[in-house]
């Protein structure tokens, strides 16, 4: 029983559920003193996220306040940046910066740590669902790497091949292929290969018996009717989606990684990721503690919009949806002019006199993600609501931002070789300073 | 789809289950061809028999033809018998003579393939829950080691000490090291090192991606539902224990030991095991063929009874109910005269006007299971139940036939090296005749 931080009750959690057994799942979840939100599909305002929906009836996206509320996460404040940067003797991330990751659990505990001098290490993932990313893949990757850069920590990344292959109608050998293929664009971002380990769950299980070890200790700490209030699984699930929580949980435990931690003791883990993952790392906050570990931080991000507005997150299985990795600079080009939503007006004079609204623009968010230059991103921001910036104009400024980060990107993942590929999935220790 | 085997339904199944949703679990099974009972804890007559408990409210323990009818399994018949015998060229093991082993499925495919020339292998276990076995665990791997020399075929062993961690209140640490006991035990028997392979699913799953691999494929083929229905899992299960039956699942296909089975054809597997055990391998059956694979072939043991009689199954947490095989023989001969129940009457004239029942008389029993001496058994029963053997008479002989047993196999595991021990656990080809 975790007395250390107040339940799901207190922390002001809804306990609507979808299940029939809504009566049972509460009961142990509050047994378990698990700090999840019960699984709620209907969500606040018509916002429904989980990890594997995230949707928006609202033009400006996901309410993230009410989310940090229903979730019981706390908000990424001025006082929090005020003191990582005082930490770290420089600015924050443009992401940290602008509220594009703003909800987080236990981060200051992370800070305490650096203070004290003490080890943490950083652990994010990708499912494998497609052989190319869109942009929006990047956000946590990105942040993944300002944090290793800033902080000189170790970092393992999980392509939960195995999640995708239960999910989707996905052969084990096809989904392997999509985590090597989906490693190259996250190597090619730029991660230290001697303090990053990339591992895919179906090659990795089966060569790290410390792995198999913490899954079964965590599928042991958790029922089924408390991974049916977190997911909203069913009885008619298959048994692979019932405890697979327990494989994405398992990397926030350091002991997973005997050849990376070689000390007995257990070491802080600080999970950058998208919010719709923290259901399984609410999960694992839950179980940690019983196992003798601490509970994992993290840093949540909010969900890049479609290139066709807010209400809905990129996805993979639409190609015009997002700008994608593999886009030649014609199709960025095309594919930002003819679909990115626009905050503008419908005509020049109207827009001319009553300006353009950049919340819901996609060019705009665009340049919020991706344009690091706070003054050039605030003067766009200033002209296209006054109006004296018109929407093509501000589109061609987006283009002019993340075509050559996509021509980078790609320069980057041609120039991987295998033999540096597969360096950072060979199972090593890395640079660490215990 | 499975349509090589009749239905649950045509096959004389019961329908009764423990659980809420009896109704979604029936149309679950039916939907996919699941010829499993469903959970049946009430059983026929009184009787349980599932993975986790054994018990009969009846003297002569369970009955078996009715278990039979209730599993949808097939009897060992003497035209069964007949048609072994023939094709090995010897008498059958005593076991199979005498009913111990009594059921099976598709037996006959097994004995086909033989007679083609074809290659097939066996798959046996145990849960490892204490670090001593009793006489009754032998039997398994008794018919394991005389099905290895008479067919000579490969042969798998699991250790499930991932189960035994899940049910048990075991550590992972605990339930290795009595895995690894227990293998002492099992060598202790006699398998050609050459043709077995052993090991504790702990250290393999995390040493084999294959296994990894095949847990997923089977994970994905079954559902909540119809774990439920098969084996009695509720909405307050562990997650582990929900999925775990794809564990146990995975060794009958052949590609969980590539290292084995190096070619791309799979090869059938026979699964000689206690019929407590059917459950898992229904589900299998079911599941195999969409897989690709061959539906695994079982030959099912009865259960040895506990001293005090056959109500029960011998416990290996209750050092009185069993003849250990940790046991001196001061101890084998003081457990069987003050506990082994008797089929004896109450006086010595009673006896032998009216003579004893050898079938509740657990002396007779540990001769009808060890004494293979076909004629002498014979005698013995005769003598008994006429009158002329008296139980103190029927329990020496019991003595002299299962000391011996106890003390040869001390002294074979006495023998056994740490090195001879790692030979069996060493990923690595068997010998077998592609």
């Amino acid at each position: 029983m975790d007395t250390t931080e107040s339940s799901a009750v207190a922390e002001g959690v809804d306990a609507l559920t979808l299940t029939n057994n809504a009566g049972d799942a509460k009961v142990d979840n509050v047994l378990n003193g698990v700090e999840a939100t019960e699984y709620d599909g209907d969500g606040d305002g018509g916002d429904v996220v989980d990890p594997w929906n995230v949707a928006s009836s609202n033009e400006r996206g996901i309410d993230y306040d009410k989310l940090i509320k229903r979730f019981g996460s706390s908000k990424i404040d001025e006082e929090l940046i005020a003191r990582l940067e005082k930490i770290i003797g420089k600015p924050v991330h443009h992401f940290i910066r602008r509220g594009i990751f703003f909800s987080h659990r236990d981060f200051h505990a992370i800070l305490t740590l650096k203070e004290q001098g003490k080890p943490f290490y950083l652990y994010t993932g990708r499912g494998p669902s497609s052989g190319s990313l869109h942009i929006g893949h990047l956000i946590p990757f990105y942040m993944a790497k300002w944090l290793q850069e800033t902080f000189d920590v170790p970092l393992v990344i999980q392509l939960t091949d195995d999640e995708k292959s239960l999910w989707k109608d996905l052969k084990i050998e096809d989904a392997i292929k999509l985590a090597h293929e989906n490693a190259k664009d996250i190597i090619a971002i730029g991660f230290d290969s001697e303090k990053t380990f990339i591992f895919n769950d179906l090659d990795f299980i089966g060569k790290c018996p410390a792995m198999y070890q913490n899954m079964i200790r965590i599928q042991k700490c958790v029922t089924f009717n408390q991974v049916k209030g977190i997911f909203g699984f069913g009885d008619s699930d298959i048994i692979g989606k019932i405890s697979f929580p327990a494989v994405q949980a398992a990397p926030a435990l350091s002991s997973t990684f005997p050849f990376i931690f070689t000390g007995k003791k257990p070491v802080h883990c600080l999970i950058p990721c998208a919010i719709d993952q923290d259901p399984y790392f609410r999960m694992t906050r839950d179980v940690a503690p019983r196992l003798g570990y601490p509970k994992c931080a993290l840093l949540h991000s909010s969900f890049f919009p479609a290139l066709q507005g807010a209400k809905s997150k990129m996805s993979a299985s639409d190609q015009n949806s997002a700008v994608f990795l593999t886009d030649t600079p014609k199709q960025i080009k095309n594919k930002i002019n003819k679909y990115a939503f626009s905050g503008g007006r419908t005509t020049v004079e109207e827009h001319r006199q009553l300006g353009g609204n950049t919340d819901v623009d996609v060019a705009f968010q665009l340049l919020k993600f991706f344009l690091e230059d706070d003054a050039k991103l605030e003067e766009v921001r200033v002209a296209y609501t006054k109006g004296e910036l018109l929407t093509g104009e501000l589109k061609k400024l987006a283009i002019e931002v993340v075509s050559p980060i996509v021509e980078e990107h790609q320069k980057a993942r041609k120039a991987l070789t295998d033999e540096s590929l597969a360096k950072y999935f060979e199972i090593r220790p890395l640079k660490f300073t215990h």
